[in-house]
């Protein structure tokens, strides 16, 4: 094994044989060989600059000191070399700098850099979204001054949303933006308040910090709007135009049980009178404006999440060919044989497999519908599998990181391998960008019983694949299994449409985003196995796995349906059950 | 909350109301109160000794000097503590110096040192379980020498099975014996080979350290036997009688992800000549003595992950109550509420609560029937739930402590928490004495497929909760569900008895033991809502836990049964399916 990293023709398959985004206009315009050459020079760029610094960036943590945060210098030196190969700008159009290359083949790329080392890989990922929203949003002036730095890899870019007592509660935002004046840059402001949880939020990495903070402006009578509806977006920046140090503060540093390289800071801002701040766009659009881009970073989660899953399943094949333990069952003599050999080392493999590949296939298949935001459809169905992408590869990635270390034994339980830290940096996904709980009600509420055009999509699209699979003698039986289970997931939401206290049916929401997510990924797995790519080895290995998923993953998705279509509201738990 | 330790009317409550230990001719012998005086004693040393250094010892790892192993001096403190006020000895004979407490006993006092720190547990956990070994099979004068120095808590005790390249394959251990003369001690030996994984391998805490070590003597051709059958067990002191330091030499550290406070070690024997050792019983039952401490070990190791979910789920629940954060769904004002008021949170509470009670359940069960040891049908049982009293905590004691990092949003992943410090100590529990695989290998192929009475026995009592549960008009429901999928585990097993190939029946072995060990829980829980304590609101509790387990846990049997019952050989998988 060359490197552990995703390989070119397991991409090869999901984004030509399987997605075809050679249809894609973008793709068209640049043809094939500017993709290839994208991804070529991606695995080269991660496995050369990025994966070596994997175990010294998780050992030695950025350091907070009286010039501010160190991070490991060859976290510095990756990120100059990505800067320079000009893959912050792969997917900004060519009037901002950039190639204009569609999101799912900048998803590609960051795939790549997730899996040799997600904790480096955060800083572009926070960059390009930082720049996207600027680029979106922003006055020309806006864009000039903060999104093309950010494009051009010389600054770096951050989000502000959460604060020690606001995390998933957006509401209750407190830092508060005073009118300041107004300059070339917009409409000024001076903000004071506290920013918890800042990936990126300080550093020696980049010249200048462009933070986006969200914020609130207060009212006549000096005190701030209630509700989200009264938040703001600003542009920080830690250098001011002149030169000077803003008024943002690093007021401490999260040490983290994995994706140590990424520094996460708690912020102060305005302990010197107040951080200067422009607003971007209009006042009170701040969480619209932050959630368009969420749904990108939602889905660049459930990529680094999945990439994390492939890298261990990768380092786990390797472990199971090398290692020689045990004989096979009913032999007490002859050499040891290798542990794969072992059926139950097979099992953990495929599952790995199942889980890391069904995950990538979700996020390529979301980024493929970014790509199609001017069709309807397609951004119904986003919106409704942007949950979904964010979660199923976060807790499932994980399951597999967790299977890896099994793998391993008591070898991958140590840190002389990398398994326990896949495992480690792969806990924070089903937590930041939205909790799973928080996944699950924007699933059920904003996304299934508030609207269904996304809804009205997806059985669509599931029936097509259900109709192609009928006609294929091994894949009939699933075509059937599948049909029959999102039947009982539409007969569970009428269910919790017709409930009588409508905020009870959320009382399950997260079992029910289990099963959703598990009955999608059931649905891309057969869609894969219907793919005859040339690639027949590998056309084999999908319809295996497939298989598996069917086997051991599909039947779960009654076990999680059954508590969402039977507790009623008469099963609240008291408050003395946890005394 | 004064600590986070196993609340006292829990224990009580397993112990008497449910399970009744006052029949046990030992605690009717002693009188509760002896109970009670070591329970509380058992809370106060955790508390005041053990719990304040579980991040400390987490921090500053054992490090290997010129002269042996350093560990944090507060571990030595509190184990000297632990020596001093006799715990060590509870557990043994009043002949050997101890107070002859049921096993049941000293398992309820080991889990809240467990639940306090679980690395600075497993020293004692490790030295008893040495000593009872050489006190079971060891003859007068070796007692007297290696194991009551133990007993006393001077000397400590390993178990050293596992080489580098034998782990679960003890059939390739190649630690040789060669025959060295006889003295007062037994048959004298030289060894050499190297020990991997020694937990408690080397350390400045005690005086000595008795290594039990397995080992081959060689044959008249100089070769060692081949195969399990000639492993025999030596008492391999580290410094020997006379005073002199004996040939073991500690060759490396492994550095862990989480139960860092107990020293791992990589152990080399014989590189000066050979390690003396003397051996213990017969040659050739070195794996038979192991396996027969190896019942109590597993039950130990099923212990330490029921205390390690436990203490995060307490964690959890002063968390919740704390922390305030969002509204109750459909309301936009008002102050923020506590997220223990959050449907999605109390899910997490109970399921950790159904996860960590359901285990302590179930080992202390167990406990009992090592107990009982007289009584074949008890015998028969516990060799039948001891791997799901090893495993089923492991893996649901670690989802508790998932679910205790989500609880606590991003807090819960930084180091400013013990929870995450729980779930990365808990991941060691699936793999150390015998892996989940080899677990489930154990149950349906030894404890099952070949062997029939502690079946017979374990329906016979699941029989008797469902009869008395059909009387309970809440419960009646859950008894159906229960004897129902006792019914389909036994039509699983007549298939997987009816199996062609044989080997084959073990394909799913480890989805079959997350079906039986649910099962099993399911049934526990059923039996412990049964139970009408005079503190209502505990037995409240339990009821509406049962019912959670019922709802949310029960549903996933089935679909870990389904790949057993439907996976054939025709599903191999082909080599080149993880290319």
């Amino acid at each position: 094994m060359p490197h552990p990293l995703i390989p070119r023709r397991e991409l090869d398959f999901l984004l030509h044989d399987w997605l075809r985004i050679g249809d894609l206009p973008a793709v068209a315009e640049h043809g094939r060989e500017t993709v290839d050459a994208i991804l070529d020079l991606s695995e080269q760029v991660a496995a050369d600059h990025f994966l070596p610094h994997y175990k010294d960036a998780d050992m030695h943590e950025p350091r907070l000191e009286t010039d501010g945060v160190h991070v490991l210098p060859a976290i510095g030196m990756a990120l100059r070399e990505y800067a320079a190969l000009g893959l912050f700008s792969a997917g900004f159009a060519p009037e901002l700098g950039g190639l204009g290359l569609p999101y799912i083949v900048c998803s590609a790329s960051f795939a790549q850099f997730a899996a040799a080392n997600i904790a480096t890989a955060a800083y572009p990922m926070l960059t390009v979204a930082n720049a996207r929203l600027i680029a979106t949003f922003g006055t020309a002036v806006q864009i000039d001054a903060f999104a093309r730095p950010q494009i051009a890899g010389r600054w770096f870019g951050t989000m502000c949303l959460s604060e020690p007592q606001a995390g998933s509660g957006l509401a209750d935002v407190r830092t508060r933006a005073e009118r300041d004046g107004e300059d070339a840059l917009g409409v000024r402001y001076r903000l004071t308040g506290n920013k918890m949880w800042i990936s990126g939020g300080d550093h020696d990495v980049s010249e200048n910090i462009v933070h986006l903070v969200l914020a609130k402006v207060p009212g006549p009578d000096g005190a701030l709007p209630e509700g989200t509806e009264g938040l703001s977006l600003f542009i920080v920046p830690k250098l001011l135009p002149d030169g000077a140090r803003n008024d943002v503060q690093v007021a401490g540093l999260n040490h983290k049980m994995g994706y140590r390289g990424t520094v996460n800071c708690l912020l102060n801002l305005g302990e010197g009178g107040g951080a200067v701040g422009w607003m971007v766009g209009d006042p009170g659009q701040g969480l619209r404006q932050m959630f368009l881009m969420m749904n990108e970073a939602r889905i660049g989660v459930g990529i680094g999440a999945a990439a994390l899953a492939y890298r261990g399943y990768r380092h786990s094949v390797a472990y199971a060919r090398e290692r020689l333990q045990g004989r096979p069952i009913g032999e007490r003599a002859g050499p040891p044989i290798a542990i794969a050999e072992h059926p139950d080392v097979q099992r953990m493999l495929l599952a790995q497999k199942a889980y890391a590949e069904g995950a990538l296939a979700l996020c390529l298949y979301c980024a493929m519908l970014v790509d199609r935001h001017g069709d309807a459809p397609s951004t119904a169905l986003l919106g409704l599998l942007t949950p979904v992408a964010k979660t199923w590869p976060s807790e499932w990635g994980l399951a597999a990181n967790d299977l890896a270390i099994q793998v391993h034994g008591g070898y991958g339980y140590t840190r002389d391998f990398d398994v326990e830290q896949l495992y480690r940096d792969n806990r924070l996904n089903a937590i930041h960008e939205g909790t799973t709980g928080i996944q699950a009600l924007d699933l059920l509420g904003r996304k299934l019983l508030r609207d269904s055009a996304g809804w009205a999509e997806l059985r669509c699209r599931i029936g097509l694949t259900v109709a192609a699979a009928a006609k294929d003698v091994t894949l009939a039986p699933f075509a059937v299994t599948l049909a029959q289970m999102w039947e009982n997931i539409a007969l569970t939401l009428e269910r919790l449409r017709a409930v009588k206290q409508p905020e009870s049916a959320f009382d399950n929401a997260t079992p029910f985003l289990s099963a959703f997510g598990h009955a999608v990924i059931a649905w891309l797995w057969l869609d894969m196995a219907l793919v005859q790519a040339e690639d027949l080895a590998l056309t084999a290995a999908k319809r295996r796995t497939c298989r598996h998923f069917f086997d051991h993953e599909v039947p779960k998705i009654a076990a999680w349906l059954t508590p969402v279509d039977t507790r009623g509201s008469e099963s609240k738990v008291s408050a003395g059950t946890f005394d």
